[in-house]
């Protein structure tokens, strides 16, 4: 039970660049993932197959770092800056996809990957429909 | 509804080193209270009377960014590294204090101010009651 | 005299992806400009004008988060991800330019924002560069 | 050649807090070593010898994200907030120890962890001169 929703509506400068729900339904789905992806990579590290999982880590690592950013970026409504928001709306849309790919491959042993892969997707379709709004 | 529990519970080392329940609520907080800080800071930046808001802004900044890294360290279960996650913890402790303590201050005026002390103050706690556990 | 060169060919998977004197030219850049912007957001935040300095303590802020994962995403070369690498230099090439661009109309006056306006510049070439050969 | 000294001392607000040049030092450590944590996490990724690396990858991922906090925490010149950088002082110091003493452990053999050891003591050391002029 987060309060994004609520420390973003409390935001003296609401005004109406960004549809709030799409807003929030991003920064809720990438602080998720960032985390996921953090520990996801960890578990991928400890598994016995880790020489297997080599990819997986890198595009887990990768997706933490720019969610992570993601939900920095889009936080913030001072000032105009839709170019900068697109731009990492798109990268964060690249790097769900990656990981999400690479962890479906895995989702059938490893729990983790299939956790993974499902936040990946979730902040991936929640990035699109907040970019096609602002395209 | 995050799930961290059920991300945190899939990795393949489970230790007995860390109260699974204490980790997990310091993962919850810290992850909102990391988002919340980013959010005041901006919300700070926005109001009329941004020049009184300077160490607000400060400390929210360090706590975010702090908060982000105790998410990141804690999220990690492989290899033993209690003395770093012990100072880490320290870290977050000092960060969320000081936040909460400046937020409280504009609380009654500003309710960006007032959720963000409550979210420094839950992952201060937090913190605290895993930290009793390893110290 | 970082050591940026050197811990990036010790790595064993040298691959030809990346032009080694670009991706070099860009860690580089963009350490210094994540760094930079961090310094000038807390400067302009502590400017008599602060109100003024809003837009660019934002763009600060976008820039340094942007350009500290692009590190992060450039410094690892395991495995093949030239989508997110690419989608990722278009996002910092984005938050260069915007920054750069608020920090020019205060460079006169604040040295702060003439010295992280020049890191800005350095980086969004130093990505232009690297993309270019990649895409 | 960076310009952390120029835009430190381009900063309003100098204050008598920290001594300047062991503040430089640790910014100029602690952004090297963070970039130089993240790749080496990468290059043990890629070493045939991946498994026997798993807790070198781990201590180089906390040590990367510890350090690139205290680089923005330190950044930071408005308000006065001593007791948290003296907590993110004390993090960095366990996480950069505990990242060396793993890497030294494979210096022989992977230059890139010989790189990493060295910049993890630099940081270490810089942290611990700056933090005996404030406790």
């Amino acid at each position: 039970m987060s309060n994004i929703r609520a420390i973003i509506t409390a935001h003296p400068n609401q005004g109406d660049e960004l549809d709030v729900d799409k807003l929030v339904a991003v920064l809720e789905a990438a602080t998720a993932c960032a985390q996921t992806c953090t520990a996801c990579a960890d578990a991928c590290l400890a598994e016995d197959a880790v020489a297997e999982m080599r990819d997986c880590i890198r595009t887990d690592l990768d997706c933490a770092d720019i969610c992570a950013t993601t939900v920095a970026v889009l936080s913030r409504r001072t000032g105009s800056n839709l170019t900068v928001v697109r731009a990492q709306l798109n990268a964060c849309i690249a790097a769900c996809a990656a990981c999400a790919e690479e962890c479906e491959r895995h989702a059938d042993h490893d729990e983790h990957c299939r956790l993974c892969a499902e936040a990946c997707r979730r902040c991936e379709k929640a990035c699109i429909e907040l970019l096609a709004t602002i395209s």
